[in-house]
């Protein structure tokens, strides 16, 4: 058997064959396998006609017609399957310098233990994340490969062939060690969560606050896609907004508020707990969505508990530009967050994460494509090193130009009834976030009051009695010893 | 050797020496053990003197001591040591029949192994949340046992003694199977958390929004603890208010506005996720301390980022019983969320839980306890299938009385640039669990549009060509195929 392929993938559902066909276009002879070998046929004889690819009909078959040093990539299930596949490859006479690239939606902690596991065996093991849906499988990816870096230079090229391109650059660069690149990924997925709320908000303020119809919202966001929030979302949701029924009636008003999710953003939110990250935006969007699957009980909520009927008085396209810049700030601090979360995951985890590429890479390509993140990558492109998203010049600018209409946004939803998990979440962090004091100095006090917790003492106020640094513990009843009480009486 | 004790208990830190005297001063005779066995001896000579309190040096001689069935409670780290101390009891003579007990801070899926781990052996295991911190253990703890329900009726009458009383009544019954009652001591933790913050919130307003001093905070309080808010937590916020140093000035402004954690309001928070029940008011709380202890950044954030100054100018003492009532309503809903989460994982993990008990147990003893508590008792003591307390009457009429006041607050806060992410998620929870349709229907077109996710049909729209309960995918674009697609152009 002639060793003939560039590339090989295993797994042959939609987003398999479309990439597949990706990479022949671009002039890689790829080698396609599949479980269920009559699917491998079934391909060469339709969509594969004609292009430079080859099938196998087992394992050995597929790792045999495979130039060395081979780049073996599976889409397949997350879970046991990829170390299902893995073992088959390990048996099927993979060998030392091959490079398995896993191309699914697995976990990172999974990523990492297989990155080590197969680097025992000297087989250098990728799991990247591939975002964009089936047409982006086909016509440019976003890709975010991480784990063994010894692959890079030879998976290269295919890779950054296949990728999307933003201003003629890739949308694909080396994210990191062991499962940085499904971690970025799943950080990307949290992200798209958050985009996606914030925008359901803004709708529901149209409807419900402004009593907006669907051609109406669907002209907004026309507009809307012309300035800062640009992106493919947006561009979608007035698509969506037009979209009618056979009857000339708005699909969308049909459609059952119970929203779906398929875990990345609940993972996302996890990790922002385990490491102590204050990643509130994800957070509310994956809450959001668990509420609004409640719909059952929504509806006996909602026939007992009543609230302000929205009436709007002022001038509407004033009101609407202030929502803009409510859903353009809010995206800024949800980006801020996430770049937060990368930035101490890589500290935690030791691996190197570039910020600027990571911008680049969802630059085009992915869900949340947009010309934002063209501003994301200029900034940290000017400065690598920047410590928060709000500290680049032009967020920060933005951020302060936002300001009004955001807090009228918020400030209206509270009194009209309708909620803004993502907006308020947002506002209330950016406050927090420039707050030198917090009121958690009375939290400290409390845990100290009842638990003998201690506290420290704020630099300026640090004395011989309490110096800087020191667990402090007070005896804040009068009373005496080092157990806190509860029965004082003033 | 003759088996004298009705009561066994190893760990004599604070909390077990307390714990140990509370059962004595009962009548019961407890066995004292410690790993460290000169700790045994100074304990008999010093605090346990002249009571009915005798010592072992060996697990053999602590288990030869004890009547059978033996009880058996541990009060040490969680983690290793416990599972440590189990094979130490299995190794040194406990037989079926025996009932050892874990009182630590125990993760619940742990507290689970181990019921199912010694049950095969016939020894009953029990996990028990205990809270109300030292002073709690020595003169009456909140105590929250679950695990093997064989064991209850031979611990009730030593925990239901040395338990907390509230109007005569125990804070402690059997909670559930398994890790059930160290689930509840965890959701209690995470309401307490965000009980703290609420406080934090309100004191931030009056702080920053108001311009109070210490000693208005401290009256504010001091009549706060008269109505509906009468709690621990308030009657030492109220001290800590009052409190000053040895310069008259109060201590509360010198104290670090970094909180520190112990992990359980995560853990709340967490297992809120993997539910899939929106618990938002606990992960806004541990969202804040993290945001909290990121003072150094924060402090290089106020240098650039402005905001609004407050500037009130109505009726301070309106707006006082406004704020009053925002952290009531908030309150309600942060015990209606955590009662969903019980109840959730009661389904979930197949444990019977007792919702008008677990109010009890945290009636007195511990933590939160509350006024509150006791209406909230008397909610499901009316109505145990309670689907939950916002449909109680008295919890319904209290969240519609508040609703002006806390709207108010809200909007306040986010004019101001006050944070108040606690405040407002409740706020935005209440609007969106009130709301029979939420704007979810827009995610679903979205994901449906990008990724071919599917979505129903809403009842009232359900059709021929579209049937309620179908999976249904619509071709968005206008563009042949099932696949989405992302370059349509209207």
């Amino acid at each position: 058997m002639t060793a003939v392929g560039d590339f090989g993938l295993i797994g042959l559902a939609v987003m398999g064959q479309n990439l597949i066909l990706n990479a022949a276009d671009h002039g890689f002879t790829v080698v396609a396998f599949n479980r269920t070998v009559a699917k491998v046929d079934r391909f060469l004889n339709e969509e594969a006609k004609g292009k430079s690819i080859v099938g196998a009909h087992s394992i050995q078959e597929f790792i045999q017609k495979l130039k060395k040093p081979r780049r073996m990539m599976m889409l397949v299930m997350a879970g046991k399957p990829v170390d299902d596949f893995i073992e088959l490859l390990l048996q099927g006479g993979a060998e030392p310098g091959d490079i398995i690239i896993d191309g699914g939606n697995s976990h990172f902690p999974d990523t990492n233990r297989r990155t080590r596991y197969l680097s025992e065996k000297g087989i250098r093991f990728v799991g990247t994340g591939v975002s964009g849906g089936e047409e982006g499988a086909r016509y440019g990816p976003s890709l975010m490969p991480g784990g063994n870096e010894e692959a890079w230079p030879y998976i290269k090229s295919v890779f950054q062939s296949i990728a999307a391109k933003s201003d003629g650059e890739p949308c694909c660069e080396w994210v990191g060690d062991e499962g940085a690149g499904h971690y970025v990924k799943m950080v990307h997925n949290g992200i798209e969560y958050g985009d996606m709320q914030l925008i359901c908000e803004a709708y529901d303020i149209m409807k419900r606050g402004l009593g907006m119809s669907q051609k109406e919202m669907g002209d907004v966001l026309t507009s809307w896609n012309k300035g800062v929030l640009d992106s493919f979302l947006i561009e979608i949701t007035r698509d969506i907004m037009y979209y009618t029924d056979d009857d000339g009636s708005p699909l969308l008003e049909k459609i059952l508020d119970s929203a779906g999710q398929k875990g990345t953003g609940k993972w996302t939110a996890i990790n922002a707990l385990d490491l102590g990250m204050p990643v509130t935006l994800i957070g509310e969007a994956v809450f959001a969505r668990c509420l609004s699957s409640l719909k059952a009980e929504r509806g006996r909520a909602s026939k007992v508990l009543e609230g302000p009927t929205p009436s709007f008085t002022g001038n509407r396209a004033e009101f609407l530009e202030n929502l803009e810049q409510a859903l353009y700030a809010s995206k800024i601090i949800s980006y801020a967050q996430g770049f937060m979360l990368m930035q101490d995951a890589a500290k935690d985890y030791g691996w190197k994460l570039h910020k600027p590429e990571i911008a680049l890479m969802w630059r085009g390509g992915c869900i949340i494509r947009s010309v934002f993140l063209k501003d994301i990558t200029k900034a940290y492109r000017a400065n690598p090193d920047l410590e928060n998203l709000l500290f680049d010049d032009f967020f920060n600018k933005a951020v302060h130009k936002a300001q009004p209409g955001w807090r009228d946004v918020v400030s209206k939803g509270a009194l009209w009834g309708i909620p803004t998990p993502a907006f308020s979440t947002a506002l209330s962090w950016f406050d927090g976030y420039r707050s030198a004091n917090l009121p958690a100095n009375l939290l400290q006090a409390q845990r100290d009051y009842f638990g003998a917790h201690t506290f420290k003492i704020k630099a300026e106020h640090a004395s011989d009695k309490y110096p800087e640094g020191k667990d402090i513990h007070v005896n804040w009843t009068g009373r005496g010893g080092n157990v806190s009480a509860s029965t004082y009486t003033a």
